[in-house]
């Protein structure tokens, strides 16, 4: 067993964030340390959150620790944001526990930049909730800040999806209407004292209205904590009533993930023999030639590769 | 050959359309449409105009047409815009149309969607260009109305990238600045009459001053018309000037275009080959038990592909 692997099963923090950071940036120890740690995985649910920017995604998640922990969950968060300099995890967690005065030892927070192409983003996250799971964390809440195709991507890798909006951010109901209104398990309100929070409230029920899976919609104040607690009782409630649906779920998600893992590896190999293959430069002499056309080339080097 | 090659290589306006159509939307089709006029591809010259939204690059475009066939180019426009609902040429070709009183007979102009994968749009643009080609347009301008990373995708595939700012989006210059000063083989400051038009000169000037091929800045007014002449014709001594590094250039745009669509083909065939296989769904349920690891289970799918 790699050292790494048995110091974040001991719950070393140092270890766990290593690990972390391995899988985020797809080094190539992070293959056997999903391979050691695998068997011991498959008992933590996951969170996400996700919406605009300047919904107070932080400021809610920061809340949600301490009611989620009193309900008996051991926590932790994961920030995905691409789009982020900063790899590591010191930010987020610097901001979130100063504003709530957490308890370094029983929370685990790291951010995640997981650049690269959008299915990278699925993979590293997938890997970074094993790594918690296998050190004990049950419950990881998983923050979104990117936008769009990042959102829906990540609300296929975890358990719940809840979609948090603020009056503030209103105008941005309408253009993220199309991708949000189809993910979210949950909906939540959030700055709900402020004027215009009736209004949202109401737009979204709209939005949502016609959904199949009638998710609930939640107003929450982060700044003063009200709703906060009934929200994480809402979680804690769907996450065991769903849990009758999570095999199937699960299965679903390693079914996609096996076949991600699969094309991923066959580009790879079919990229690295192209570029051994005389035949592929010849076929380019011919292209510019116009001795042959392109599709009859790429039938030609496609069918050579295959069994 | 299809009836709608040979009306294309009979320069009629319908069948042009429809085949751009046919590409654009990757329909079986376009395959044939391809191969059979491949080799009569190969002699038209292609310039991309990018640059932030509200430059002006329609209307710079729509003043180019008339300086570029007074030296003797048979003109095509072809405008990309992903994000457009609007598929076909009708609202490109009658804007610029209308406003430059072009003759429809002597110029063709078409919007292409392009949706799907980034790299989507490489190949239905390659191939719409290949299509106006055979068809006898010497010359095609591209007009790319989405930002970022298919801005850089669009300069790989044309001959010459003319980069468009205003003094209005003059704050744009930093942001976009990594991506577009890589680029562009010019820089244009488009509505130069306006105050701010020196100071944005100047900016540019120094965000390209370090890179390697030493682009030219040009100062025009697409309102008034002043300095287009001289940007035609910089365009026109470009393209002939770097006429003896294309071979070079087509050898390596054919040699990415071939190695894209080998790797489509294998990943279409692979993601085919995996659904046939029981082997897939059994790992899957392996995995689920936790009996396998996420890898070796890749690792001997993918294996089990290839030769």
């Amino acid at each position: 067993m790699l050292p790494i692997v048995k110091g974040l099963l001991a719950g070393e923090r140092r270890a766990l964030a290593k690990a972390i950071s391995i899988v985020d940036n797809d080094d190539p120890e992070s293959r056997e340390i999903i391979k050691q740690i695998f068997s011991k995985t498959g008992k933590a649910k996951t969170v996400g959150f996700t919406g605009p920017g300047g919904a107070g995604k932080s400021s809610l998640v920061g809340k949600l620790i301490p009611e989620c922990q009193a309900l008996g969950y051991r926590v932790a968060v994961l920030a995905v944001d691409p789009t982020s300099p900063i790899t590591g995890g010191a930010i987020l967690g610097d901001r979130v526990r100063m504003q709530n005065n957490l308890d370094d030892e029983k929370v685990f927070m790291r951010s995640m930049a997981s650049r690269g192409a959008v299915g990278g983003v699925s993979k590293s996250l997938r890997n970074a909730i094993r790594i918690l799971d296998a050190a004990g964390y049950g419950l990881i809440l998983v923050e979104s800040v990117g936008a769009g195709q990042l959102e829906v991507e990540i609300s296929r890798v975890v358990d719940l999806t809840t979609v948090v909006f603020t009056p503030h951010t209103g105008d941005n109901v309408q253009a993220v209407k199309a991708g949000l209104t189809e993910i979210g398990d949950m909906y939540v309100v959030n700055k709900s004292d402020l004027e215009g929070a009736p209004a949202l409230y109401n737009t979204i029920l709209d939005l949502i209205g016609d959904t199949e899976r009638k998710p609930a919609v939640f107003k929450v104040s982060a700044k003063t904590g009200k709703g906060v607690r009934e929200l994480a009782k809402s979680i804690d409630r769907l996450l065991k009533e769903k849990n009758i649906n999570y095999k199937e779920r699960e299965r679903n998600m390693l079914e996609s993930e096996l076949r991600d893992m699969v094309l991923s590896m066959v580009e790879k190999k079919a990229s690295l023999m192209l570029a051994d293959n005389g035949k592929y430069l010849e076929f380019v002499e011919k292209l510019a030639k116009k001795e042959i056309d392109p599709y009859a080339a790429a039938d030609e080097l496609a069918a050579g590769l295959f069994r």
